[in-house]
């Protein structure tokens, strides 16, 4: 039976840690043939004037859920802002529509999913304005106005948003302070250096998921992405490397999908903004087309995108905005961008058809057609 | 304004097609710089006694749905027999169900869906036998009986089974008479032999679609497949090739989709039957996992079978059965497929995650996982 404990520092030349005894039995040094930091990231939290009124929440644990979930059942707030639209901000607004709250999400950036190009991004939107939600882009929040200790308001450039509930979806950092003041090297956004075997660069320590970097496979640059998905792979190869096996990560492509009801989006690959930071000359094509025949019942409309490199026509990346149906296709664009397929090659690709689930030609390779021509 | 034609023969040596003119004109000839045939494919439709009763249907084509629909609206038939359990038979069946319609289908092999392995056809059979459907397999269809003309039960080996209405799905054979009348080589099952221009191997003269032959990219021989997207994918590289372009077509993986209400099924690539018929050494791995993580709604069974080459790990056929939302997923082991992956490769594919839409490693991941062990 193991007290709690928990990790203050690492010292690499002792191969030692050194742990508190949270119950009490103080601090004491710990040995270590081998050591993985699975730290995780930490989400964001700007110091804000009234950041830590009461009815401010972030969810980026399990308690933190269920703590979330027991005010709602209890206080009834009425009014929800949520303070970012990535993917943590768009699911919290769609979670807190679903319960029947107004809710009105607020950032600075004017742009919701900095992770899509912006027209992908705007169709996306779409979906949560029409739900009601209350979209306010560009207005950056500077702070909490409260009564009581409880939060009433975001104050920000443009005004304050009256809110009895927040919720901070502002992204997360890698957990890396152990790991930096151990000498350990960081890398891309304080992010955890790594190898394809997830070896940091000191001796005899791994390190892997959300603290830890990623290599891309289509940029060749490394990155930092907290994502489930990669996080799991990377504790795998990890764990098999550490048992003395032989496992390596290929690297990732930013795979990633999220929903607001009804709207669906997803994408892989690199979007044009991260293109035009790699200086890379591209083309890109988008179809509008629809998720099953338009006879059909359920059939919904997809915008499909995809971007490709001026030349040789290799895909560089897709991005997919649209009704129920449409997101989930994302992998096969996925696995066209891991075996490094050509627009050419698309063209042919045998996939499924049969009304209730495609059309007899898939956007993407529509998309990829129209491409091509720009190559 | 046209008059309709029929053309009734080829002459390549003359470069000239006889027509026949259906409003009286008569015969006579024209003649083509370039060909293209593309006939389609006619459905089997085997000479057995009292065939020709009314309420015996094949839907092979538009104008034959909407007899169908019509018979359906107008005349109430009471008991339906479906002949034949591949696409065509279990699609029949479940609309008829849909419309209320006690469903009894009768096939002489002993397995449903010839195209999957057996332990998944036989899952995709409950979602027909659990919706009410009587499945009589391994029941060889000697007859008709009929009433006044009218169709009144199914002969079979093993006795009668009553039914006032009747459709035929025994599958297709290509419509290749006029080219072997004029000489024009076939290929397997009949089908006109093309190279990967469509190109036959008579001087000026390409095809395309139902009665075309295809490249097999997995086995490397050829083969027939009348499904729609490899005969709009023939009918565009023809069309190119005729306009003095330049397309080619590289060929099939056989992905095919198809439903019964909640249940799915789909594949793409080799089965067990047509490696063991190449004589390929192979493993395979089959998981049983759900749609969506088991805690989000809607979540359902999919199980996903992969097949692998025997030392090298290759991708060699993939295949799905199970609820809603899983058969489409065949596109991303389709695009494995083509890009010439193997088990290893498909490890660490980048493949989107979030609960509303698949649970962290994917179940083609998983049984590739499997599977590699086995190589």
């Amino acid at each position: 039976v193991h007290t709690r404990h928990r990790v203050v520092a690492i010292m690499p030349r002792e191969q030692q840690v050194v742990v508190d005894d949270l119950d009490g039995g103080g601090e004491r040094r710990e040995s270590y043939d081998r050591l993985l930091i699975a730290c995780g990231a930490l989400p964001v939290r700007p110091a804000l004037e009234g950041i830590d009124s009461d009815g401010i929440h972030q969810v980026n644990s399990f308690g933190g859920g269920l703590r979330l979930r027991e005010l709602l059942d209890r206080q009834s707030p009425q009014r929800v802002v949520v303070v970012g639209g990535g993917y943590i901000g768009v699911e919290m607004a769609e979670a807190l529509h679903q319960r029947g709250l107004p809710v009105t999400l607020v950032q600075r950036p004017a742009q919701l999913m900095s992770t899509l190009d912006a027209e992908m991004a705007e169709a996306f939107a779409e979906y949560l304005t029409r739900a009601g939600v209350t979209l306010r882009l560009g207005e950056a929040v500077q702070g909490f106005t409260s009564q009581n200790g409880r939060v009433s308001g975001v104050v920000t450039d443009q005004g304050t948003i009256a809110g009895d509930l927040v919720i901070l979806g502002l992204g997360v950092t890698p957990n890396s302070a152990l790991a930096r003041a151990a000498g350990i090297p960081l890398g891309v956004r304080e992010s955890i250096r790594v190898n394809q075997r997830q070896e940091t660069e000191t001796a005899n320590i791994w390190a892997a998921g959300d603290c830890a970097e990623s290599h891309h496979l289509i940029s060749g640059r490394a990155v930092h992405l907290a994502l489930g998905t990669v996080a799991n792979k990377q504790g795998r190869v990890a764990g098999i490397n550490l048992a003395d096996g032989e496992a390596s990560f290929p690297g990732v492509l930013g795979t990633a999908i999220t929903k607001f009801m009804e709207g669906e989006c997803s994408r892989s690959g690199l979007s044009e903004r991260e293109l035009q930071e790699l200086g890379w000359e591209y083309v890109t094509a988008t179809v509008d087309g629809h998720t099953l025949p338009r006879y059909y019942p359920g059939s919904a409309p997809i915008r499909v995108k995809v971007l490709a490199a001026k030349g040789t026509g290799r895909l560089l990346g897709v991005q997919i905005v649209g009704g129920p149906g449409s997101a989930k296709r994302i992998d096969t664009a996925a696995v066209a961008l891991q075996a490094g397929l050509t627009l050419e090659e698309l063209l042919y690709l045998d996939l499924s058809y049969a009304p209730p689930f495609s059309g007899v030609w898939d956007p993407l390779v529509i998309a990829a057609r129209l491409a091509l021509k720009e190559t």
